[in-house]
């Protein structure tokens, strides 16, 4: 971190214990870490409230039997390219595929996109991942 | 708080500016009311996967003319006394009623009560929000 | 239900029978009643998002030792009397308090209210459960 | 679908405007696919609330300067290499990275491997997408 801050956090002593146990089940090296980790996940919302640039990332699973289906997703995905920033396949048994699709834009075009895929017939489940593009996060 | 300790975070000076501005937003009078805020909702999340005992607040929205319904939902919070605390019935418009029924128990339990009163046909929406006894909280 | 409608919804056998346990498991008494629900429950999720009147239900957990906490949530709450529906206090414990405030308006005014409460120092836990007035879910 | 069945929902006619409204906004073809993704969604919350075998992703965004991040969070993957299915590396922009880590198993275990890669000093914002193997689903 280029120019690091420190500030006092005064806390109950009962409190302080049962943050640190979870901490440790959450493995954490320290309380720092763990804060900024809480901090950020905040931002990271408020982002997504407020029409900043974020990075989505939508998970598709789909029998790849489906007929056509593969076909109208990438289609579908070429029609956004502009959106898209990456596609990963996973073959999840003889059947099932599971898509990643990384998404940045603002998040009303982020959401348009996932819409989109999630809703064509034959995946059976579809989802969305609200992230950043970590430009304001640090 | 009885017993107070204090522990320092370390942090880049724009995501401490960022952290600022939310909390102000917020209306935080400083950062360890809102560091604490943050850390004892983590804690309340574990409380209800570990099963203590915690409390929620189940909303029923009816239309009390919808017949029978009243009494059902009594009924229902009857044979449920020992996990319920409180009910408060509120008057939205001239058809529709907003019950808030406050429920202690292990997680588990709650929830199954809130099942049964959100399930009822005529209830319009029926939701669950999870908080705490406050015991281990301080 | 004044003017009731009725469409066909097809299902693989195997996912209806997965629907079927689910249901039952929640006490619902019939495949209509499930489906209504989660219908409703995405609508009232779209009624905050595109700035509809809705209602809140704010819960507050605080020590009423706390000093002078008490007087401080009551002067907040008059500030946006036309927000706020009703109050109700509930004794956890000797010490504890769960105070539920149900606040009606635009979800961004409720928001401010919820905010301005939750943040206040001596609320161990405050929380927002968003439902609905139900004048456009029936 | 291999073994298709049918029934019926009765419904209020406004309700039901509304669902139309709302499932045209996010691109369905029609009402039964739509139910369909409702229904599957909850039962893959049930899928990770009751121990089945799941898939999750994990999404982890850094800035790949950091020194030793990238080595660090290589070793953790080698370590649960039974649970990671695959991971996929982003570049989106000259400094940060998003890596998306698909991990298959128990709910249990796959939330202990996302906590273990989250917690890592370094990795900005990270986030776990809940989904499921599609076993069970069709």
């Amino acid at each position: 971190m280029a120019n690091t801050k420190r500030f006092g956090v005064s806390i109950d002593e009962e409190l302080l214990e049962r943050f640190d146990k979870m901490i440790e089940d959450k493995s954490y090296d320290n309380r720092s870490e763990a804060i900024r980790d809480m901090i950020r996940d905040r931002l990271v919302e408020r982002e997504w409230e407020e029409g900043e640039e974020v990075m989505g990332v939508v998970s598709l699973l789909y029998d790849h039997h489906e007929r056509n289906l593969s076909n109208k997703l990438t289609h579908c995905q070429h029609n956004y390219h502009d959106l898209i920033v990456s596609t990963t396949h996973l073959h999840v048994d003889e059947d099932n595929c599971l898509e990643l699709v990384a998404v940045q834009g603002k998040g009303q075009e982020v959401n348009e996109v996932a819409d989109k895929l999630i809703s064509m017939k034959g995946v059976i489940h579809g989802k969305l991942l609200a992230t950043s593009t970590g430009a304001e996060l640090i």
